[in-house]
């Protein structure tokens, strides 16, 4: 693993196994920061203001995060126990709704408990914990699965131009969209990316950006509106995506400005890949209309990290988070069990 | 005339006629401070660094401040003057090189002095002026006939999406591209009007939506990158946007981003009009290829505007300031001349 990633700890345990430790992604690229969380309310702030993000870390967050809380439960009665984890799951599971990773990882924390009815109360808290690091470990591994079946469409120095942050930060290891960046750093394939700074949140700037930085990628941060220029200009051969939830028809939510992206690919006949792991597939969800899109408040769009207010007062905003790209504009989907092409839907 | 824009004074000559006013415009909309212009660097540095901005406003600019300028050069030889007032001419015309206004604006002043070859210095003065007052009378005059053509495609209560700012604020009366919308919100036409923030340097947010609520338009600002998903959603009927240059084969130069927002509304459906005044095309710029297009400084993406620094130290950025937009996605050019369609071309 390049060596200044694996510096970078996304999200872990501490060392007495009792509080969750997290990088607060808000304050880079400045500062590297790590905060500890182990109370409901410090899980669900974190992962509600981005400290922690990305579908998949916010998914090992909330295993990790859950599994400190009901750690403390000081019961031995099961159904008090339960009871207990079931609140606390529904408060978790309410701080981002579009991320499927999410209430995925608490669904299967819950499950561990209806599969071993009879186990103690002691007993269930040592499988939680179990459960947490597996879904970390799965995570990592289906990583690097998922950047080899990228790798295998990418050919060496071509541009490729990627949107909000899939890497390392967003996961352990390499990420999803950038795994396969990582993988042809390492094998000398010299991509040239392109990051989009991906407004309002600057995920791209802040994020891929430094982290692509730090790895020795050669990255060039624009605006989201360049994009249909560097296209234009023949500088792109693949667009790379991540994705929070994945319809069952294929249609995918990622962060806003994905579909946008997945418009000018078509336009100008760039392949456009998304990639994830199959935990974000959910079969339950028919088609992307049934994918609830998150709003956020104005002042992410408005105020958030300026000196002076960008906007006049009190003017109307529209703050999506996500945004749903329909299946037929993706090229494929590339998950750690193989490359899905868009004639398979 | 909607009087709370009556009251922004976008560029005017101070009451003495010795000195160029403008209302800065990279205080809005935080303030409203005006600048006054009576050296030749001021006025460069003013439209360098966009305290005026907007093609229409730009040629308005350069015309009055290379007024105020020559006004001051004593001598009464005509050769003198001449060779003083083209330093000054190739000095201006360097502050930007896309918008083709400032170079129109400059040619058309010379050309006075170049028409009248036997009037005097003092003379020759008095022509400057008028000629400088005539453009913006004319570019007034052509917003109000722009506005009238382009109402005549539009119907009440459409959702209009804008990008950049081609208003009152970049042009004298009510703009380009927003001339339709005051006409139509003085008819109760009641539009709904998103306005893309326009990233880097915030036009949309800081101008726009300033101007637009001002005048009590209904207007909501998003992130460029969201211009997809209110497409998506139905929401958008029309994009209106306007033009730094056009190239005779119809192709145009806009603020960066305008192609993206062109490709997006072919792909869902919707009319693409650009709006301008005849002033606006070159015509002996043959296509979109043939224009320069300015490229700015990296700070302007990574820490302009931001209590912290952004992206990381060093990150390459690629920032142009405007990009093409190929004639066969636009679907109608409105003048002040009448409406150009793209099967014309």
């Amino acid at each position: 693993m390049i060596r200044a990633l694996s510096e970078l700890r996304t999200v872990c345990l501490n060392e007495r196994g009792d509080t969750v430790v997290i990088l607060d992604q808000t304050q880079l690229p400045g500062k590297e920061v790590y905060v500890t969380l182990s109370s409901p309310e410090a899980v669900w702030d974190a992962i509600y203001k981005l400290k922690v993000r990305g579908a998949p870390a916010i998914g090992v967050a909330a295993a990790y995060g859950i599994y400190v809380c009901v750690r403390k439960i000081d019961t031995l009665d099961n159904s008090v126990f339960m009871n207990e984890f079931g609140k606390i799951k529904r408060y978790l599971a309410s701080s981002r709704p579009t991320a499927v990773n999410l209430t995925a990882a608490l669904d299967r924390m819950e499950s561990v408990l209806v599969a071993h009815p009879f186990a103690s109360v002691r007993e269930w808290k040592e499988l939680l914990y179990k459960e947490a690091v597996s879904i970390r470990e799965e995570d990592a591994a289906a990583c690097l699965r998922i950047g080899e079946n990228g790798l295998r469409l990418l050919r060496p120095g071509m541009g490729i131009l990627t949107h909000c942050n899939a890497g390392h930060l967003a996961v352990s290891a390499y990420g999803t969209a950038l795994s396969p960046i990582y993988l042809g750093q390492e094998r000398g394939y010299r991509f040239k990316v392109f990051a989009d700074e991906t407004r309002p949140l600057l995920q791209g700037a802040r994020l891929t950006a430094y982290e692509l930085r730090k790895a020795g990628v050669d990255v060039t941060l624009i605006c989201d509106n360049m994009a249909s220029i560097v296209m234009r200009k023949g500088w792109i051969q693949a667009v790379l995506v991540g994705c929070d939830r994945v319809a069952s028809n294929g249609d995918v939510a990622n962060k806003i400005g994905t579909s946008g992206l997945a418009v000018l690919a078509h336009y100008y006949g760039i392949p456009f890949y998304v990639l994830g792991p199959m935990s974000t597939i959910d079969p339950s969800c028919p088609n992307g209309d049934s994918i609830v899109i998150e709003e956020r408040g104005a002042e992410e769009v408005t105020e958030m990290w300026y000196k002076q207010r960008m906007a006049p007062e009190e003017v109307k905003v529209y703050n999506p988070a996500f945004d749903v790209t329909p299946h037929e504009l993706i090229t494929a989907i590339i998950t750690e069990n193989g490359i899905f092409y868009k004639n398979n839907h």
